[in-house]
């Protein structure tokens, strides 16, 4: 029978448990000490590139030794890695959470806190360059909205036959997105994405139908996107090949933190941002400019907020590579001053449908990057 | 043309504010001072009782008088009661930042912070005895997923047309609650709605079409439910008059917050619980009687735990009421220790649905109340 899931992927992790499990079994056979191989997962080992577009890992290696001492941690690498083998076959995914209960069963090899199972699954992931979610295990938090001109094809998981789940027709809801999305397809003629910081904005373009207009797809983040919406957008991206607008505050946690993570993925998880960030993303948010030219009511920078704005430009490769948010962070430094999304009420309630969004859309090309 | 929108509920809301207009704008004309009566919302004016099944006010009220130190207040409740009678007469919504937003055109009387829109608007609310959602104030936050043996039927603001939503047909995703759900009308054959804490626990149920199994509704409560999804509960169980079951972490938190706030409202919103609580909800979460049953693996009772428990038996009615539920905390203080729903993983990842859920559900006339 047909199952739901993404034979692909599904096959090319499963085979690279397999010949790491086998090259650790022949080298102990041959009475050598079998090693672990896997990335330095820090900041100091991140680097940021235009053409891969994408905060990535350099190349900085920790080995894992099987020692006296190291045998705790190698087991339970190598019983973690079984279970997601084993949860590949069943069709089956586990939550971090009950990857540390199983756990429970294995003997000296349980984990005592979560912490430290989550810490071997990263390791995993990093070590055999696929997500986590192709491992069949899924991060705790959800979250992630899609309303507007998109059709997703998923599989029912009992009969194997296609559903096409038609995002026109919700109404005032939405479409929630799974835990997982490896294995979804997409079907539509949208002429772009829009990711929108807060579900109250969200909320205001879905009940007014906005999608219809502007023939788009809206999609709700919530604050910084979760896994699970970061690999939705990259998907759909990757696979129609519209632009991916992002909606959000204009403030440097909009900025540095939502848009940035969005984009390029995030500086202490480099090992993933391959199959997170949205390179192709760019930011329509409210801008220091947009604060002027639209007279937007705001509120003065706090500590918190001038300390990330500069912490950007000192420290983010990717802002340092784009002069133009060089420019815009420093004039927003200056202002003294941020404003929200939803300033743009000040005007009228759907100011933002009918004057704010379609005057920006019309100069997109003029986004930042 | 039609409108979506329940259209009783909104005339009672506008029908409302204009006779509360109607009396302070006569009292001016004949000279004396206006006046606005509202209930004291605070925890010392709460009261339980099993035959309306929620936390209610009780009744002490303030009077608000029309004089030189109160003119702002008094305009600021005006002006937002006016603004909600627009938002009806245009079929929109506001959320809760917009309004503070919007003040800004106020003159004097605008808000300087939000939360001092948002206290004129929950007094709004108290006076008028109905909820913010009718008034079409919404919310910042959303959150709430439901999968499984439902038809949600909403309405097409433009075309007015009937938009049946199945949520049988969402594959691993799910249908997402929007913020206001006054509107909605549901068309069901399940046999009970099944009210889960976490998101991991809930996408397992959806991947494994747990619902199609045991003909229900799941609902995701992402942790204490938003009001939107309480209210969503509400009405469904109101509409379809089937057993609710809340299936959470036995701990205080899921006892105390999550289950208490669903059941019977929080204490300090009492003037809203009315709308908002779900009284024919039990519990079918973890009791301290499955840690033993199941031999679950626990964790120990915090200090923040214990306190939490101690309150609900010192301070909280609905508690107090229902011995079971006095014994059942006790029970757990003593034990010393909690048990995590996902827990259950330890006897496989689908224990939970193979056994637990079957086992327990056959007895859910001894779900404690």
């Amino acid at each position: 029978m047909a199952k739901a899931g993404s034979g692909k992927t599904d096959q090319n992790a499963a085979n690279k448990i397999e010949r790491m499990a086998g090259d650790i079994y022949k080298k102990s056979l041959s009475g050598q000490k079998p090693q672990l191989k896997m990335p330095i997962r820090s900041l100091g080992n991140v680097k940021y590139e235009k053409k891969s577009g994408y905060l990535a890992l350099s190349n900085q290696y920790k080995t894992r030794t099987l020692t006296y001492n190291t045998v705790k941690g190698f087991a339970q690498t190598l019983k973690m890695m079984s279970a997601s083998k084993e949860l590949i076959e069943t069709n089956d995914h586990a939550s971090k959470r009950e990857m540390y209960y199983i756990s429970k069963n294995w003997g000296p090899a349980r984990f005592d806190e979560q912490p430290e199972s989550d810490t071997v699954m990263d390791d995993i992931e990093a070590m055999m360059c696929v997500n986590r979610e192709q491992l069949r295990f899924l991060p705790e938090e959800k979250g992630g909205e899609v309303a507007g001109q998109l059709v997703v094809v998923d599989r029912d998981r009992d009969t194997g036959k296609t559903l096409k789940i038609d995002c026109t027709g919700f109404g005032s809801g939405a479409y929630s997105i799974p835990s997982s999305v490896e294995h979804l397809d997409f079907q539509t003629k949208a002429k772009f994405i829009l990711c929108i910081e807060t579900a109250g904005m969200f909320q205001r373009l879905v009940a007014h139908n906005y999608w219809k207009k502007a023939n788009c797809i809206l999609i709700s983040m919530g604050g910084v996107p979760t896994r699970a919406t970061r690999r939705f957008v990259r998907r759909l991206a990757d696979r129609i090949k519209i632009p991916v607008y992002t909606f959000v505050d204009g403030d440097p946690y909009g900025i540095a933190n939502i848009y940035r993570t969005l984009k390029v993925g995030s500086g202490n998880a480099a090992h993933i941002n391959e199959f997170f960030c949205v390179p192709t993303a760019t930011f329509m948010g409210i801008t220091p400019q947009d604060i002027n030219e639209y007279k937007l009511p705001t509120h003065p920078l706090k500590d918190v907020d001038i300390k990330r704005a500069k912490d950007a430009i000192k420290n983010d490769p990717f802002f340092q590579y784009h002069k133009p948010w060089l420019q815009a962070i420093e004039q927003m430094i200056k202002s003294g001053v941020r404003a929200e999304q939803q300033a743009l009420a000040k005007h009228g309630l759907n100011y933002v449908m009918d004057e704010y969004l379609p005057r920006k859309l019309k100069h997109a090309d003029k986004f930042l990057p």
